[in-house]
């Protein structure tokens, strides 16, 4: 069934109309009246719709439901800020991948620092990269794109997961398998440093904090593929595919 | 400890010396005598030397052994062939997360298709990734890169393996999990589609070849995320991490 984003409120309504760039997507795929769409207002929450006219996109709602396609688990990923394409790169396929929010902030080895503002223009791009992956992907839902001021803010956050995991190519002896085999859990946090790795301090920081400290092999994975690896691992271990 | 690739001759010699790239690296570095460096021969192998004189770059052979950081399942990706930055960025990540091998093939919703001399050259360009990536993660082995010319090929290849999996967006029973929970495994082919998908037939094909269709779960992977989602998630089971 075809997908439109809208927001909350439209999704409550009795009766729809397809607007702006839903309306340009309905005219480029042809739809038919009688046709059934998906309403889904990205946070979980869908609607089956009929279209009812052409003329202004009108739907009428059928029934409403939550979304089919989220993941249980509720997995979010903490990166540690890297330079632009290799967050946006994440972001994108954390999102295809299932988590549930992708969450920034610096730490002492980040390159890339930017200002109050740039770093607000980024974020809506951040949101925009999200959105778009989870149209492509499927997902009911957008994961939200948060951005923390230091890493003892992120660890806090971090730590109140059920699993909460950092990620340090250091570490030897505890993998993700032996961190996950242990009770069960619906909320993860997954941490990994940014392209200079994390500094024994900040993993002092982080065990402090409550996290476990976890490898991801013998192999030294890029700052990018660490998350999105230890993602698919989840997700797996999770019953997902 | 400092890595070298060298040819498998050279890791044979008691005496090896470290030229062109190598040397210059070593010079970068500012090795010297006495300190010890790592030469692989980029098939498993490798030699642990120490630096005998840094005029010439002489080293001794202190001993052989296997490498450290190789998979001890062997996992073949097998990806039809997308559009070149695609295959490009799944050799990189492949490579990382530690496949044996990258085989790629056309499949009938190929877009790309190109002609002889134009592969040769990618090729040269996708073993070159791989060396790369092989530098960086620590392989102690660079992935081959193998060029195959129909899916009927690459059905027969990937079906020796002791787990011959495809993986399909329509398929919904049988996840990776189950495919892998009954009886062991010391190699394993993943076998995705392109950009436009697989079509029907050709998974009856794969079926009909001795494979097993998967799903890789609720979300639609794009081609590109879909190798790397399964390759992570095999290492994962295998107990790499």
């Amino acid at each position: 069934m075809v997908r439109f984003f809208v927001s909350s409120e439209e999704l409550k309504q009795e009766e729809a109309a397809l607007t702006e760039e839903n309306a340009q997507h309905a005219k480029v795929l042809r739809l038919k009246p009688g046709e059934t769409v998906l309403l889904c207002d990205g946070e979980g929450h869908e609607g089956v719709c009929e279209v009812v006219s052409t003329d202004g996109w009108r739907l009428r709602m059928l029934r409403r439901r939550d979304s089919q396609s989220e993941a249980a688990v509720k997995v979010s990923v903490y990166m540690a800020l890297p330079k632009a394409d290799k967050l946006e790169h994440v972001i994108q396929k954390a999102t295809e991948l299932g988590a549930y929010e992708i969450v920034t902030f610096p730490s002492a080895r980040c390159v890339s620092r930017p200002d109050e503002k740039s770093l607000k223009k980024k974020l809506e791009r951040w949101e925009k990269i999200a959105a778009s992956a989870a149209e492509q992907s499927g997902r009911g839902r957008i994961p939200k794109v948060i951005v923390l001021n230091s890493l003892s803010e992120a660890l806090a956050r971090a730590a109140q997961a059920d699993k909460a995991l950092m990620f340090y190519e250091h570490e030897e002896a505890l993998t993700l398998k032996m961190a996950l085999s242990t009770g069960s859990f619906g909320t993860v946090s997954l941490l990994t440093g940014p392209e200079g790795g994390l500094e024994e301090a900040e993993v002092a920081q982080a065990r402090e904090a409550g996290l476990q400290v976890c490898t991801l092999g013998k192999r030294i994975l890029r700052c990018e593929t660490a998350p999105l690896c230890a993602l698919s691992a989840v997700m797996y271990q999770a019953g997902e595919f």
